[in-house]
């Protein structure tokens, strides 16, 4: 399969994302844009978020620090993180277990 | 941490790769030499595989195609692969559960 031939969908207001599902692993693919906001949340699944492009400002637990292109975030299983993109952003996400409910 | 700042290794001959490791997730960043081969093998922890950019020739099971930038191939828990790299390749493997020989 082909990125460009991934059907977008917008789980969040501004965050269009592209899914691929293994059994274990979901890989995100996101195009977000400025403004755009995640709220505080949490998830039994590890994750791991890379900023491709863009400004993301990222809290991960009690710690907000601005990521940028080549960044990458150790998101440990059940601790909460929110994030706003300052700027139009590409980032990358990938979870493990899969996240059923992006299926 | 930025991949900038990730040390390069050469796990395989042609093979440079910058290694992300969570607790379940392995992400691996590959700058791969045009003729680099890696032989087939097969590995417990799952794979998706993503083509930056660059030719990869790359056989599943008994499967061989040639992948390109935006390719995504999702490599089932213990099924055979192998690649060959017909260009320079910038390429991702993320793997779970993470892949304890490459921390």
């Amino acid at each position: 399969m082909n990125l460009r031939s991934i059907e977008e969908k917008e789980f969040f207001p501004g965050f269009k994302g592209k899914f691929v599902h293994g059994k274990s692993i979901s890989w995100a693919f996101w195009d977000v844009k400025k403004g755009a906001k995640v709220d505080l949340h949490k998830h039994y699944h590890e994750q791991i978020m890379h900023v491709i492009d863009g400004e993301f400002e990222f809290t991960l637990s009690d710690e907000t620090k601005i990521y940028r292109s080549g960044d990458i975030v150790l998101i440990p299983s059940n601790i909460e993180h929110s994030g706003t993109a300052l700027t139009d952003c590409k980032l990358m996400d990938v979870f493990s277990p899969a996240r059923e409910e992006y299926k």
